[in-house]
């Protein structure tokens, strides 16, 4: 992955020249390149890990698994939200990480743990390094050095239960690896998270993680059997079992721990037979609201599809006109949607996979009901398209910063009840909080993962970055949504996790004695402090 | 309820003389009677509550709501498992409380901890007292007294959101008014647990409940959106959102607290409309392994049922033998199953609720997979058969204590590749244990909640009780049993929570750090220890 961006430096995307307009006349952007700085311009801080833990880290897992190398410590540096980026492009990596160890087994995450505790230096344990809210951000918080723990080499799928369906996966196996391993025997995880091509399992177990098939295949939360973490204490192992009742869920407090807690060395998670078939269809409703009520009633009514995705009126004007594909064909869509009087609408994409008969039962089940509804069906087109472009939105994220455009996505969820309400909040506070700063901006929203009571909001918004303060603009903007969350009672955080944007608000979120909890918890497996510093739980100066 | 076992004492049960016969021939019970002590032999130790904190608890909540009367002290001194039977009817009650109070609010509740937690009075929350693993045992380990807290007056439906399917409950209601209130307007929780008369929200949520519908409506960690929690450090209030990842899951640390962190105030659960149709169905198998290797099926297919549940050749026969109901229509179906070549095979039952479409739906889909997997069908009858004795169980233990028979039950739950290998080593376990106490017994088994990745066992198992050492004879073979189980790998509860019975085996469930995770979120929500001593975490003797 390229030190400044996401995805292989060979992929790149650029904007359309219509994309490029409409930002243009939109957003007031100049259009004018803003490249990242040259690899060889970075001033790396030099590494400050004491002498003694670094020989002692190279003597427990041999020179090649401890580097300190220039291009090993800057791609350790940062996670890719767009703070990191902001930071990376503009050549700061003030905080890159000391060294990178590359334990080989939970045996050399131990022994990693024990010299970092004696030693007190902070461990920073990075999976795909994907983390949009600063996951991975190494934050010494007054230790003696801080070193990132890769946990690349442990990526193995370890067993298949085939009558259980469940399989045991090494933390460092990426999902596209996963689902190669899986495939192969005739399985699949269905989780599919827009980081996908990077994202490891030990990251989204870590993370609490959602793909965009949980509607139907549940969040990694729903699919974690049993767990393994070592932390600096010694190791939790919780075998997979189907259920019990023995008490508190220790296997959702590891789920969620962001590395605060320890490293999760092997996850085993809940697997499917491969789907038959996939069925990915569009659909257009008059307004946002018609396509969430829509929505609501085909999940309580158990028609779940796999995929369920409604983008809200600017959302669906801004795809159309960014589309990419033919423009003939494209216009011939809007032509269409127009005619039917649904133009300035919301376009749904939903997905069904699986047996043949089940998809196509379940889909003529959706049909019926979200025709019902009033919803126009655009057929299979939309369907595949968003399937082929599915994880393009990072791609596209570094070609709108390279034309000095600010974007960044942040996400929640809520009871059906208030899910509206919620939405504008939030949508009101970015726009305002954009319009403070004088860069007025691009608001859009989709509905995403359906479930009985509620559904998540997954905003994108887009701006004119403000020239040498993009971070301050950044956090105002994150600031007023966060807040504008909070006070109409959604969750922080539906799927990117805590890390250390969201740590201010976990407060609302669980309490101030939830929080405490959690740091009792932490007090009791990492006493040192050493465990991913400022990440879930508020810095306390004391090295926690 | 009656003090010394279940239910109304209006409402007892006969044995069938068949039944009693049974009884003499397989298990050398004299059948002789055994009635319990009588209420006024009961020798029920003096209340020692200091009298500073009776009148502090007397002022907060009025005279009224502090009773320390005779049959409210022995009504709260004990859960409803055999070891609390076998001590109620012997005119054991030396653990009764000191008092029990009766809170109206989460301030009243607050307000107590707080007297408690300064005069070192121990709290035992009680709901529906119904426990059958010492859950509510009074321990006051070392403390100045130990109280009672029911939940009793705590009973309101507080909320219902129609639109999210989510219903806000007071703790102390209990099942049926639950389904009663929610009934009445249109939905049901869907809980059922054999307790449905007596169990409370706040009891079902605090051990980790499941009912005899779960496998279809899931598990009350499933249904639980939001809680209340008011713990002696202060309250938990995580209101209810459909899913979030901000950090490790403490709603799933409170579900299955057991009283040991605080008192559950509130839960607000999911709900569901009341099911238009229910059917219910009973099919037999040659073998308890083709029933179970048939429902594997069925649920790893997704045609899942709301009610499953197969019985094992000696539960097959011991219900076919014990049934109630017309001997003419029970020995013609017995004939039938005879002559159909399945006479000594495994009785299913199976349930499907909801919509009149639905329902048939997967009813005809079971019906396909089950006769493909060797079932016979035995149409509606013994399902019917089964739904209205349901909640017989407890009544039934009451007669057989009457006559001397030692009657448990315990559960299990494991992944499908090692659920006949826990099946066969527990079941050889109580066997075992039994023989060598010299009283052979009768074990029965049936598997009866389907996950993806596996299911639960529900052990009964009768014997002639050891006069004079019942509690020997019970520990024995509890203990024999759940060595096995975990030997085995199962997990040392499915439902029937942790309690003073299965806290001896929370470290081979968790590991030794899995407790002392769970003691320091005690130490930081309890730091006096007050709270259902001795319950889930092994007693450490410094008062925790």
């Amino acid at each position: 992955m390229k030190w400044w961006g996401w995805g292989d430096a060979s992929r790149s995307v650029e904007l359309p020249a219509h994309a490029l307009d409409l930002l243009r006349t939109e957003l007031g952007v100049s259009g004018e390149r803003r490249p990242p700085a040259g690899f060889e311009q970075l001033e790396v801080p030099e590494p400050v890990l004491a002498g003694k833990a670094a020989q002692r880290l190279a003597d427990l897992l041999g020179p090649e698994c401890l580097r300190d190398d220039r291009l090993t410590r800057v791609t350790h540096a940062a996670g890719k939200g767009y703070p990191d980026l902001v930071r990376l492009r503009g050549g700061n990596v003030a905080s890159a990480p000391d060294a990178v160890v590359y334990p080989g087994d939970a045996r050399d995450v131990r022994g990693v743990l024990d010299i970092c505790g004696s030693e007190r230096v902070a461990v920073v344990p990075f999976g795909g390094g994907t983390s949009v809210v600063g996951g991975v951000e190494p934050v010494s918080d007054g230790k003696s050095g801080l070193i990132s723990l890769d946990l690349g080499r442990m990526a193995a799928l370890e067993a298949v239960d085939e009558r259980s369906l469940t399989a045991s996966l090494g933390p460092g196996m990426r999902c596209p690896q996963v689902e190669e391993a899986l495939g192969a025997r005739g399985f699949t995880l269905g989780h599919f998270p827009q980081s996908f091509e990077y994202a490891t399992v030990g990251g989204c177990v870590a993370t609490r993680s959602a793909g965009q098939a949980s509607t139907g295949y549940g969040s990694i939360e729903k699919l974690v059997r049993g767990l393994r973490c070592v932390t600096p204490a010694g190791e939790i192992d919780l075998p997979a079992i189907p259920a019990t009742a023995a008490g508190p869920g220790l296997r959702q407090l590891l789920v969620g721990s962001e590395g605060v807690l320890g490293v999760i060395t092997q996850a085993t998670l809940s697997i499917r037979p491969v789907p038959r078939e996939r069925r990915y269809e569009g659909w257009m409703f008059r307004t946002f609201d018609d396509g969430v009520e829509a929505f609501r009633q085909l999940e309580q009514r158990g028609v779940v599809p796999d995929v369920a995705r409604v983008s809200d009126e600017d959302e669906t004007r801004l795809s159309f006109t960014l589309a990419g594909g033919s423009s003939v064909a494209r216009r011939a869509g809007m032509r269409y949607v127009r005619l039917r009087g649904y133009s300035g609408g919301s376009l749904v994409v939903i997905g069904f996979e699986g047996e043949r008969a089940e998809v196509a039962r379940r889909a003529a089940l959706a049909t019926r009901l979200l025709r019902r509804s009033g919803g126009l069906s655009l057929g299979s087109a939309p369907g595949r398209a968003w399937r082929r472009t599915r994880y393009e939105g990072p791609y596209l994220r570094d070609a709108l910063l390279d034309r000095g455009v600010m974007v960044e996505t942040l996400e929640t969820a809520h009871e059906w009840s208030r899910l509206l309400e919620l939405y504008g909040a939030v949508r009101g506070a970015i726009h305002g909080a954009l319009e403070a700063r004088g860069t007025p901006g691009l608001v859009m929203c989709h509905v995403s993962h359906l479930y009985p009571s509620g559904a998540s909001l997954y905003f994108t918004f887009l701006a004119r970055q403000e020239e040498g303060a993009e971070i301050e603009q950044w956090r105002a903007v994150k600031s007023a949504a966060s807040d504008a969350i909070a006070g109409a009672g959604g969750t922080i955080t539906h799927h990117h996790a805590v890390g250390r944007d969201h740590a201010a608000w976990m407060p609302t979120e669980v309490g101030e004695l939830g929080v405490a909890v959690l740091d009792a918890v932490k007090r009791r497996l990492d006493p040192v402090g050493i465990m991913n510093p400022g990440k879930l739980l508020p810095l306390t100066g004391d090295g926690r």
